[in-house]
């Protein structure tokens, strides 16, 4: 990510000091976070925090950057995507989420892929999303997910404006015992599309193409908010 | 919440081992997960799982209850509101949101309180609220998200169907050094609504009404999609 952006301007990175996976839009309030300095790859000097995702940008804003507010927060890549329902479960879409909600446009940028990740097609895409989000801006209280196939950048057919797809995960909980008798248990499973409708995240990366979601934070279900009301609830 | 709603059914208390405060919508994927039996108040059987309140809806429908699905997930009470945007900072809410994407009607308890809690005001509207769940379901994907004012109940004024408050953290970040002379922050702040329109969870409460939030998991932005659309964005 730090290739794709650095050349649109000045960037600090600021990371979790270990893999979050999974993590949501989990904030650290029950405990302190401290700030360490780090040079990542030898040449490029970052913060680490002892938080999550969310946590970084929030410290990053308040604490690190103090009044010289960033333009633009980019959060990934994730290996892995970050398709329909996995959106409320990922820890680089709460990155981008918290930007936002800071004021600040946030871009969550997400590889399909698990083996063999083709970095060089993210990073092209992170830039060329980035710089236009620069140059305009985004709609208020909206981030940008964006998913990319996992492609060289020659077969890639484009890039889909796309809405999340209704989805689940099929889970698999996997049983071991350890040593003294108990047992304990490895959360696994698979995305699964339940929305056989065009126009989805999941299905236009599955064509090959990268999906860009205006994701925005207001999770009332106004479709059904007259149905409730006439539930006619009383104490 | 066991008082509230083990008059209406067979009730199954799954727990976190600690507080979980602002894990959002978290899940453990990195590390194994335990299951022990644990008596509360010395009369209640339960189970603790050393994960966050997601976790512990997948592992209980997965793992505990096995074949015999539950007819309704209840999470809370909450000792705070879960109102505006904290609704994707919330365990409390995750977990009834976890239940929802099982395909199991969720429903997530908070009193808006921080001292001298009325939880016998929050029992009694988490038993009005489960019971009608249970008679007449929930429509699909959506759960309802539900805050107590901190009154006594025959000076709640009612139930109001209300959607998300359009709201933001206003974050502090207070310093503090250690013996050894390095700096940490504790991070902490108040919720402030943007929404000045008629409606909302947080007006609702502070009016001194419950309020009844029905949340769904399409977080698209649907309204900026056709302008997203415009910028005709190319590789």
């Amino acid at each position: 990510m730090y290739n794709a952006v650095s050349e649109l301007g000045e960037t600090t990175v600021v990371a979790p000091d270990s893999e979050r996976s999974g993590v949501g839009h989990a904030v650290t309030v029950s405990t302190p976070l401290q700030i360490r300095k780090h040079k990542l790859d030898g040449r490029i000097d970052g913060y680490m925090v002892n938080g999550t995702p969310a946590d970084c940008v929030k410290i990053a804003v308040n604490v690190i950057l103090g009044s010289h507010a960033p333009q633009l927060v980019v959060s990934g890549i994730n290996l892995g995507p970050n398709l329909g329902v996995s959106v409320i479960y990922s820890g680089t879409v709460s990155a981008a989420a918290e930007g936002t909600l800071l004021g600040i446009p946030g871009i969550a940028i997400s590889l399909d892929a698990s083996g063999n990740p083709r970095w060089d097609t993210a990073v092209h895409v992170a830039r060329t999303i980035s710089a236009r989000v620069l140059r305009g801006g985004l709609p208020p209280f909206t981030m940008l997910n964006v998913n990319v196939p996992n492609l060289p950048l020659g077969e890639v057919k484009g890039i889909a404006v796309a809405r999340m797809g209704r989805s689940r995960f099929a889970e698999i909980f996997h049983r071991r015992t350890a040593p003294r008798g108990n047992d304990y248990y490895w959360l696994d499973g698979d995305l699964e599309l339940l929305d056989d409708a065009d126009g989805t995240d999941v299905q236009a990366v599955r064509d090959g193409f990268v999906s860009v979601t205006p994701v925005g934070f207001d999770l009332t279900n106004h479709a059904v908010m007259a149905e409730i009301k006439k539930w006619d609830l009383r104490l």
